[in-house]
């Protein structure tokens, strides 16, 4: 009857999106669990003490139609000028066909960190050109495979600078022409290291007073400088040469290398990646050899796998995954992998020579407009420059910044007499014709003969980008090809759930992606003026109050572009507070053994010391070990991370006693948000005793992980704690900045916030709700096989579950890489190894994963035990067998065979897809190979021509 | 050195985009031809006589970026008001995950027409669900994969009727209540058949003066009636009953079926498919069992493959692929597999209940928009509707109309005294008040109690979409991975070379397709005033002009919406002109017997009689026959149809002899637009004495094949024919309308457009030479495996060349079959299989493939030469060898082995990839089966069952 009542609500299909499990399956899941509703479960799995008050209520949630309709709104609120504001964030073209098969294609975006090689041979691929690319523009030899922004990377490569070198000196030295958010990271990193920042003019610098230098290259107001001088003396004094440079400018420029810098930083945001408000882009690090076991950040580089072919890993992995903790100088995890793919890929667009004619056009540009003012009577400034140069307009600053806007451009507010003026390849005739009108100036881009501002000792003089990657047919049917080729060979989130412990793979939906491709956001300048930027705040405004809301705190920053950032920004806090209450002694941080690798790095980074603390039989925290800790530092104590619900999947019941403890103390306690995917609308670390928490937006609000990245960190605080959040220069007031734009990386807040507003409260609690019961449905499909490690009082697990597989390396000789690798064959890429606990399992299937799927799962996990047990029982060989082959590739199937089981138990075992399964590229790879012999750019033509034959 | 000039051009990287071989390459290929450059090949190829005077100049060509920018003020100038003007065009919502994995994946759109079945599973699948949505939603038993536009499948379902009545009256009958453009194309179709169309109240019909009838359900004026008394009183006069149904209407209303109807029409385009200013969208037919051998348009149906296996693949498919030329009644050939993808993907989004919703909610907010009007004293009609009322408002009728348009919402004029309101999924609350205001009520839409204005006898008493497939979980997740699956599951451009003799495959590019999913070009109904669409006209103006000048023509149409629609339109504009001076007994078309099936079956829908001509010995037309027969048919001679270059892919010398025959005997000359590639720029039909040609858009301009659709079929014409081009009814003026919206389907304009904004004419022109410079390589390269059918004098050929493989069916048992297949194990789609002569191969490599594709495809077919010769010289066993078992599936891999050659050899011949290897879902495909068994809709669920075990 067509007017019967539906149970399909206008916004259902909006909840219905993120919630894996149809209403029918949750019932039959519910049935297996033995309880009666979903909100039995809940109560057996939350403990009543930490249960919020009052449900989350962010009124009626929108539909897709009415999201984006709204987004449409907000977005029209920010205006998008014509930047010339430079000062690292330049106008850049994005192919199309990139931005279409990479930054839109969820094969590409909803990958996850390349930690199994197996599975991610296409992006570890893509990430080899990048690092590629950089060592050949920076004339360095090895580079890493991106971090979060150049602001960061200088401050990484002082500290790197400081583990180097043989110099005994504490200070170091920052070019005055930095980009101010260079100079102000710099100084926020080292002040808790005691490490003393000069600034000043490099001809000034005394090299025997520092252990190393940073160069800014072109210069923030547009100097183009040789340093081979200062690094030569850098050198004499044992102390090394850093120089944050362009990469677009090094195809004009003499490099870094040759002038014997020892490391390279800088952003490849202007290959094509748009400027997003700040972010996110690809900064990248390079150095010489003799330190690149010191290089912060992820390396890709090249092994073998079983069979001897050639294959991709991540190299000297294990400071990745098992970050090193206390003993950590640096806290990065995360690094930009989506938008690295993206400028390895536009320079593979353009090669090398593509991209000297944009350098060089860039630099007609700049000529000509230069001349244009030149001839108007304005002193314009340096003789030498690349892109910029900045004119002196005395107290017309004002006028001439306002005349600007009014012809639709943004300049810069260089001092309080000065203009800066950036030019990019996105710049049009038309737009140099506006500045010059800007500055009074009536006359046509036209009559300039062509002049290069450039002397020829400043020239380049060597090749880069030789390898035949960079040579490629451009013909877009050919690069379409190829970026499909590599995405094929990848096991992302479209294809397949990724079950990994404290990652939370949850579904990134089209509709929260679209906006991330618009104008209205990814066009504007972060130091654009307030005014243009009114949709950001309104969103960056009500995504931060929601936030709060969620998790009881009072304010909000969005500055830390990655998870680790935001612990790192968090510990600032809490040190600042205390320094204002005059206790800035207070060093010691308590941290659980199994804590998240990078919270003792963090504390390490604010110069506090780790006090670890012991886990209970139950895996909880030990209580009497933490309070016997805590009253033995009192006098010192800063504070606690713990994460909760714990590393161990379990909601512990002690933790309000963990936070009195911590506060009875004089310490702060910030509460690790990697599992808020387990709190939301539930319970609030607010409400428990937490001061301090980050949140990953990358994790519970649906940002995707882009092969490693982009991420976001932001930190909800207590009252307290606000006057003391991260700062920016280019906004004024707080302490230091922890990123390089003032809002981390703002261009993909959409996807949170669009996330927020689908759900509405009760949507987002329901999906902490089935996040648990996914995670408890696993547990008990896989009790019998599997020992679950944790469970909490009620012998329920939070989120996700630790399976125990350390039993089988003695009775079968499987380790849990084997089954790692296994899970390839049944098509799924593997839970978290080894992490907290070595040797086990951590399983985290989120909201977003339907029963089949995770039937699909346990069916393998199942049929993995059988196998564990045909060699347990002696039924097949402990050293030829399903595990120590696998994962078994197509070239497998077509050799000969004298296995003894079947090339269909071998490909086929339940989970996989027989129609559409998913082959991985290459056999097991070989890490020691890898790390024995590092080779981390692209191998040389000889090598693809014997792959050939 | 930075500044030495590099040959790499502002606008190079847009040119190089289309243009497959590099520099470096072309110069290799030309050697290898041995000649001196690409102008000597083509002055080799193309005949002096006919080339071009002027070159094309467009001006200069835009960068990628300037594109984009031109396309966005472009696109300005089209205002997206709110529509309610119905009339079978409605707002929808597009679920943004259909959007970016279906509409804006490459996999999906770059994909041919499923005819290889085997490289085809995926988009066959998605074409069943359509197939299933449409006999469920209508109660029929049968539907086809889409047909061009409702108004051509009215038209369709006349013809149709015709075929299958057993009446032998010769009048049709058609509902007043039509929608005027399914009306007029009515007109125009019945008009050259000898069929009396005759327009009335269906209550007065005189069934036993008609073989058929045709009612509108809801009617264009929202009227709900139950036509089973109708189409019973057809029935007893062996008449056929039509029913042209919103299939989203029948979610509630009583279905055609159950009227008893015999045929049912209609458009899918408000499931999930923008309006487009008129399309594209997909119509759809669905018929009686009785019927099904008589149905126009693609049928996809189930069979299985030579393991047993169920497998997907096109019924009936000779019809298609062979179109029965002068024994056809319809020329339908491209349907629109692209959008009935989306539509049948938008219905597995939502189910039953989620339609069901949909249309509810749609019904009860007309119920409230029209107890607004009422409550406020207006004369509301029908009583009984669906979405659409009428409100007599008399001479205030320009008034209230603007009033809306102020209001920001568009209504529709009916008649003269009449507003026509329509509402959809997409109105809005504060839309419905906004009308209120236009008819100066001013309340808001929130005090009316829920009413239905749908009596129960008019319910829907059944079920529908019951299938599995239609009741999937609705996790994005799921919906995104079964996209995904079913993409990866097809071989399309963006994985391989598609060489398809005749259809063009070419690079659609990124930055061409983006415009199209803009809301600017994407919401525009048909009939909106003209000042709101003022971009488009902008685009068509000058995209039309663009093709007049490329084709010597004068005047162009842009309505007929795919190829065949073009000739169809070309030959009515013929017909008309024939008529106008008294000549409209010229009826004699002459044909040669190599041309497109679709030319005679359009000669014979103009009600033309076909006289074929044979070919010469060289395969050009037979000069002296055709000479003959246009002397023979002098006074009746209505025109011919040929096309250039010839469909046996070469450049005849003697058609400017054809061309002038023709006209000395009174006839007007048509030259199909479909071999135009390898013209633009070099030539043109209407200097060698073409009248009037269509252009295939989707073949020579970029706009992608979407599996087998959207085209568009424009036609040029010189300036005598140009005031007979077709009219339409809601435009006013010239003949008859061939396409349901009176430009066709305007938003995919926006992809030809670009290319030729991004090419220029010199780019433009490069394509056409390096297209003939890649036909005449592999022509080269292949030279002595396989005999080139036919060249041209200097011994070239044009941009395809044919192979000819029937010899092997002699010497080795080989069909052209078994290497069509056997290039799948090589990673190829087949090239255009026998057509135009029966057992050969027709290649076409397009400008967009690089020397290195062409290679690995030149390498794929020597190798099956040599595996042709192991059987011909008795080295293999001629039923058991790689080419009788190809394709060769994983699960072949996988099997036990007991082939006389190696797996090796089976599954990774020359050309197929190794790591990137396309492995087809299913083994050869049984076609005899599949006709003899016909399913056409998605197997019940018991075989799914059965295939799970």
């Amino acid at each position: 009857m067509p007017f019967e009542p539906t149970d399909y609500l206008p916004y259902d299909f909006a909840n219905r999106r993120h919630i894996g499990p149809s209403p029918e399956e949750m019932a039959q899941m519910l049935d297996r669990l033995g309880v009666a509703s979903l909100e039995q479960l809940i109560d057996e799995t939350v403990p009543k003490g930490i249960r919020q008050a009052e449900p989350l209520n962010f009124g009626k949630p929108k539909s897709e139609r009415e999201l984006m309709h709204f987004m449409r709104v907000t977005a029209a609120k920010n205006k998008v000028l014509v930047s010339m504001i430079g000062q690292g964030y330049h106008g850049t073209v994005t192919p199309p066909a990139i931005q279409r098969n990479i930054l839109e294609n969820p094969a590409w975006y909803t990958s996850y960190t390349p930690y199994q090689p197996e599975i991610s041979q296409g992006r570890l691929e893509a990430l080899l050109n990048f690092q590629t690319m950089v060592t050949d523009l920076t004339g360095l030899d090895i580079a890493n495979a991106s971090l979060l922004d150049e602001a960061t990377a200088c401050a990484e490569a002082m500290t790197m600078a400081q583990r180097v070198a043989k110099s005994k000196a504490t200070a170091f030295f920052v070019d005055r022409d930095c980009h101010p958010q260079n100079i102000a990271l710099v100084k926020t990193r080292a002040a808790p290291l005691g490490i003393k920042v000069i600034v000043g003019n490099p001809d000034k610098m005394d090299a025997s007073k520092v252990f190393g230098a940073l160069f800014q290259y072109p210069g923030t107001y547009g100097h183009v400088r040789d340093f081979t001088d200062h690094i030569a003396r850098l050198h004499e004094h044992q102390a090394i040469g850093i120089i944050s440079a362009d990469p677009l400018s090094l195809t004009l420029l003499k490099e870094p290398g040759e002038m014997g810098a020892d490391i390279a930083v800088g952003s490849t945001q202007r290959f094509g990646v748009p400027m997003g408000y700040g972010g996110p882009h690809a900064a990248y690090m390079a150095c010489r050899d003799d330190y690149k076991r010191a290089m912060p950040g992820r390396i890709v580089g090249v092994s073998v796998d079983a069979h001897g072919n050639r294959a991709y890993r991540l190299s000297l992995q294990t400071r990745e995954q098992h970050i090193r903790r206390e003993k950590a100088t640096s806290n990065v995890c995360t690094a930009q992998a989506l938008l690295a793919v993206m400028a390895s890929m536009y320079a593979v667009f353009h090669g090398p020579k593509g991209l000297k004619a944009i350098a060089q056009r860039i630099h007609r540009k700049t000529v000509r407009l230069a001349k244009g003012l030149e001839t108007a009577g304005f002193k314009v400034d340096p003789k030498v420059f690349f892109d910029t140069v900045t004119v002196d307009v005395g107290p017309l600053q004002a006028a001439v910044l306002k005349s600007a806007v009014d012809e639709g451009v943004n300049l810069r507010k260089v001092g309080e007499r000065r203009i800066g003026i950036t030019l990019d390849e996105a710049t049009r005739p038309k737009n140099i014709e506006a500045v010059w009108r800007a500055f009074g100036i009536a006359r046509a881009d036209d009559d300039f003969a062509p002049e290069y501002r450039i002397p020829a000792d400043m020239h380049r003089k060597t090749d880069y980008l030789t390898h035949p990657i960079f040579h490629m047919n451009r013909a877009e049917t050919e690069m379409m090809r190829y970026m499909r080729r590599l995405a094929d060979r990848d096991l992302a989130l479209d294809r397949a759930m990724i079950p990994l412990g404290s990652c939370t793979m949850k579904l990134n939906s089209a509709a929260e992606m679209m906006p991330v491709s618009w104008r209205e956001f990814s066009r504007l300048h972060p130091f654009c003026p307030a005014d243009q930027a009114l949709g950001y705040k309104e969103m960056i405004d009500d995504l931060s109050a929601k936030l709060c809301t969620i998790t009881g705190y009072d304010a909000l920053s969005m500055q830390p572009n990655s998870g680790a950032q935001g612990e790192y920004a968090g510990l600032l806090t809490i040190a600042a507070y205390h320094r204002s209450r005059g206790e800035g002694h207070r060093n010691i941080c308590l941290i659980p053994m199994s804590a998240h690798g990078t919270n003792p790095a963090s504390a390490q980074m604010v110069g506090w010391k780790v006090v670890p603390v012991k886990s209970a039989e139950n895996g909880n925290i030990d209580l009497d070990d933490f309070r016997a800790k805590a009253e033995q530092h009192a006098d010192n104590l800063a504070g606690c991370m713990i994460t909760y619900p714990s590393t161990h999947g379990v909601f512990e019941d002690i933790v309000k006693d963990v936070t009195k403890i911590v506060h009875d103390h004089g310490g702060q306690v910030y509460i690790d948000g990697a599992n808020l995917n387990a709190m939301v609308g539930l319970a609030r670390p607010g409400d428990v005793g937490g001061d301090v928490s980050h949140l990953n937006l990358h994790k519970t609000f649906c940002i995707p992980h882009g092969g490693g990245g982009p991420g976001m960190g932001p930190i909800g605080v207590k009252a307290h704690l606000a006057p003391f959040l991260p700062g920016h220069p280019m906004t004024g007031g707080g302490e230091g900045p922890v990123s390089a734009a003032p809002f981390g990386s703002p261009s993909i807040l959409p996807i949170s916030w669009a996330y927020t507003l689908l759900m509405g409260g009760e949507g987002l609690t329901q999906a902490t709700r089935v996040a648990i019961l996914n995670a408890n449905y696993i547990a008990e499909r896989l009790e019998g096989a599997y020992d679950v490690l944790y469970r909490g009082t009620n012998g329920r697990v939070a989120h996700e579950c630790i399976l125990d597989t350390r039993p089988f390396e003695k009775s079968a000789g499987v380790t849990v890489d084997d089954i790692a690798k296994r899970l390839i064959d049944n098509g799924f890429h593997a839970p978290t190894m080894s992490w907290p606990v070595a040797g086990t399992l951590m399983v985290e299937p989120t909201e977003s994963e339907t029963k089949a799927e995770l039937d699909r799962f346990c069916d393998a996990m199942l049929s993995i035990r059988e196998e564990i047990r045909d060699i347990e029982e002696g039924r097949i060989d402990p050293e030829n067998n399903p595990l120590k082959n696998a994962p078994h590739t197509m070239e497998d199937l077509v050799r000969d065979w004298d296995r003894p089981y079947s090339r269909e138990q071998a490909c086929f075992p339940p989970g996989a897809f027989r129609v559409d399964k998913y082959w991985p590229p290459v056999n097991r790879v070989d890490n020691v190979y890898g790390d024995r012999h590092l080779v981390c750019t692209c191998p040389p033509m000889e090598e693809y021509a014997e792959a050939a034959e």
